[in-house]
């Protein structure tokens, strides 16, 4: 049994906060046990320069951590003057991973924002920003059809996104920080309600892994993205409700 | 009446919730109306340069706003690589204040770090944030005594701010953020539960103000001052009991 | 007695250097006992972003130090790549304690460059700096009239600073540098000639003060920033001459 | 048939010239088809702060492309200040993948810095940065074991690298920046010479990907790195031999 | 004899390889001695802020090192976030030097970017990047002219340039790295096919030099430079002959 | 006749003001005509990492030039976060050209820091700041011994610098910044009261120059040295006669 009496197929319990902050047209709280993160979705009226004039918009992520949301407080980024590499990796992935579900021709000459900041981390916390992201995301979607600045809603598909790593040869889903800490290989599945890889990375901290123990980790994976994209849809209910989508 | 139906001498409601982050050695929530601020007190142990060897402790603050904490959305200072200049000017004056109620020769070669981050502006984050901030030192202190790390309980008076300010001609305490834009003189007051004044900011915004304006001013805010003490008094209620020190 | 013989509510000797550098609109260099500093005002032909279109100008300052200005030396911001916390602070205040006395929709879109470098620091260079800062900018103002840039004299009243601080009990007006290291409580105030308050800032530096040495100080440097306008007064005679102002 | 002529599963000619700069302790000019890069290793004998007084080593890389070494010329970073995101990312890769092969407790409180500076880059750059930089790597520790540094080669497995992906529908190995620009689908799979992954990444470029194509990709690349391995052992036969070991 | 068996008259061997990047307009590995530098000229379609409207072209250099083309492995500039003020020297004096062979009025509105990133350092190279420079340049210019970009070669002079020292009382030419570090003086010369000087840099290492010294060096640069602008024509020969300039 | 009505070869009028500031060891205002700079020597007990331990100091210099001090306003570094590249190439001339007149063994681990900050600039700012430095430097070391901190007046040579050009086709002495606007040729001389050289920069203003004007600069500058330390001699009098030294 697991450090928090978990099985190794069960996920930590997630919840979805949404329209925790009031200004953006998009927010949630997502928790994930003991991982907290408010991720938040703003729109700008304008593109960054290589998209101008094509009547398309453009999604990006900015990913950060609260100096005391990590067991040793953790510098901010302006005192070094560089951002920190890990978030960088980070809001990338974020970035890549929600603009697969959304048709950016559809919001016209608009950026969305996506800030995701860390308020308590506990292991996944770029898995979380991410399902939570996509929350935030048809949050502001919503928004905007409710503004009348869009007419189609226009995301196709829900993102999700799951961690899942070998620890003392067992695979391992959803893996806290303790875990994530002995952790010999760690794993990131992104994938969408169509069953679809979105993004794979499988790291061996220090370590190589077999084939074998690749395929077991992508099966609990997947199991894992099936839960939450339930629980996603479940607290996005209103929204499928008025829009009239069945995502 | 004021817009949110306040009278002019009447506060937002205040709201602490203790300990809201796991980590830091002390943590809280601020609210005050709908200015939210997550306020930590992490424990370094080592102080800056100019005191080694001092045998003597330090307390600095750090204050930063999420992205989309305002109304339009603040870029991070990573972006511009330099810290905002109204951000430095506020934890500068929060580490002034929160300074003046401790007694740093007995907490030994340590260094207590605020983190002020706002999640939700709407006025007075600066007072809020100095407000708070005690409740997240007097909690850091008592775990440090509970760890066996210092001997005597530190703090020696409680620190409260507010703020205060004249819109078209009235008096007004606690200003929101709507009020804030519109006033033609804007006062931060921070005093100790003696009655003494630790700081007192008045700003004419690209107005002057007369001395009768000045004193109502600072009526108002000592009044003000008064209530928010009582509430920190009893939030801290449970450690006053422990430790048992007449705060 | 004071230290160097001055009674405490006795200003040091104060001295106007008009068109100190000859490249500027307006320039001054402004002695205040040992303290001394170039202040220049500069005229560009552009305004900030968030001004653009309005018809309007706009008036802005920067602060810093020569390294050898002080009696340690100081290093150079460029050095560690921020830009030091106390010239932030001290720049905004100086910016908007002189906008409060132009009406900045008679220059039309151009701005104004308040620059303030001090030679020699001997305690008050930020008041000195308001205060000088005056001068350069009528300089500069009756520079714009000369040339036929601007019709009418944009300057509506006078604006002055003076610091006031309690060292061992005693209220001393104008304190050196030696007198601010031992002051308990450290007061600027900004006035105008109206004997109205532009801004006012009492810092307890490590202590508290009552509301009885708050009044006194206040009713100090009131005193003092008259004295400081009679000089103002005297070293702009011939614009006011000219422009036929009664300032 | 691809663009260069090249069958699906075929690799472009790779070819690695040994201490291609002088002063390094190792260092090679790795070319796969176009692209070419300068891997070298330093040792400089220090560890990073967080192993200091452990009595082991460190290796870390850093990656780089020269302005021109693309088709449209990449501004260096000391321009904007900060390091390219994607830089970072991919330095990172490197540093984790060749920390796989060694056994830095033999080498003692060594840094091992590998420097990967892209002076033509036409797809697969990190790759090739990580095959390379293995060659780099391990000529590096010969020369220690020649100078009586250290005193057995701490080198255990071969790390190689490859890139596969998919373009209209067909899974292609080892990219070119043509193909990358068109590919659905872009997986970089890094193993050792016993077969077992050190890291994976699939990263579907706007896209999402399936079950079979992962599959699919991973059999491509576990070819391609055999093919690779080959060739590492040839260049570094004469170490091979020298040092006994049989790699 | 010099340390590698030169006499102090003798430049090392010079090669060019033009064309050694792909990408760039023109590209050239300049080699002199064990000094190896890559020299690109990238064309870009627009100018700096101060020659827009103009109808008139730019030329900018930029000087790199690779971490480990010296002796002792220099960090890369980002690092510091400050380029190297030794770098800066050099890249500004390897544009001022080449802006004076070419009628930049005949590129219209472009920007020349040469880029010299050095491999291998042995001495000399600012005078190499200069001297290698010239030959991207004059590639580049080819390249316009085959695009119908330009109409007219704009080039109008060989540029070249070369190091000359005092080693122990003895003036030596073009010195490699022990020498130029045991020199007590150290002159760059910068010189057209012309005999005009360019720039001249007589640098007293810590010593000083008499005039009969300078005209010595002089003599000894004068003479290197021919045989330097020898080899460019030679390697230019190709372009020489089909643009039918007579450089 | 020159544009403010002197001969070709004939200097602006020079003035030295000692101690213009009072904390540092030395200071100067050195004016030169309209340019006017402040330099100072500022002596630190402690040596750079380079020199630890070695029982001998250093020197290095600092230039900057306040933002009014040009025609046009000029941007503080720090708003651009990097250092202006001509004022890091002064910078570095003038700790060498310094550098070369004392004996830092005869300090032992100080640090001399020069910094020169123009406050009025009218041409030929880097021989100023030399000329200038040279006599704070002086006062500094006597500073120095009046302490007791050392025994012996390290300097052992004047260091003298001053600029000279070519203006249609006329060899000027002193070049004013019009007349450097429009120079062909712009040298700077820094030379000994040995006669001897310690650098000469001469630059081809996007022109070329002859072997005849270079001698002709020479010879005009040469005079003007000698000029140069004959006030340099008359203004340090006082320490000359005191320490016994016949500089």
């Amino acid at each position: 049994m697991r450090i928090d009496g978990r099985n190794n197929d069960e996920l930590r319990p997630i919840k979805f906060t949404r329209n925790f902050i009031e200004y953006p047209e998009g927010s949630v709280l997502v928790e994930m046990g003991k991982t907290k993160i408010i991720v938040t979705a703003t729109i700008e009226n304008k593109v960054p320069p290589f998209l101008r004039y094509k009547k398309t918009g453009w999604l990006t992520a900015e990913y950060a951590m609260l100096p005391a949301s990590t067991l040793k407080r953790k510098n901010r980024d302006i005192q070094s003057l560089h951002q920190d590499g890990r978030s960088i990796e980070i809001q990338r992935l974020i970035g890549r991973a929600l603009r697969t579900c959304i048709d950016l021709d559809k919001i016209g000459e608009k950026t969305i924002k996506i800030d995701a900041d860390v308020i308590q981390a506990d292991g996944g916390t770029r898995c979380a920003a991410i399902t939570g992201g996509y929350i935030a995301l048809c949050d502001a979607m919503k928004t905007l059809i409710d503004r009348g600045e869009i007419k189609e809603y226009p995301i196709h598909s829900i993102v999700s996104a799951v961690s899942v790593g070998v620890v003392e040869g067992e695979v391992l889903l959803d893996l806290n920080f303790i875990e994530d800490s002995k952790a010999d290989v760690d794993m990131n599945i992104i994938m969408n309600d169509k069953g679809e890889f979105i993004e794979i990375q499988g790291i061996g901290e220090g370590a190589s892994f077999s084939r074998e123990h690749l395929d077991k980790m992508i099966e609990s994976g997947v199991a894992g993205i099936d839960e939450i994209i339930y629980d996603q849809k479940l607290v996005l209910d209103s929204i499928t409700k008025e829009i009239g989508v069945n995502l």
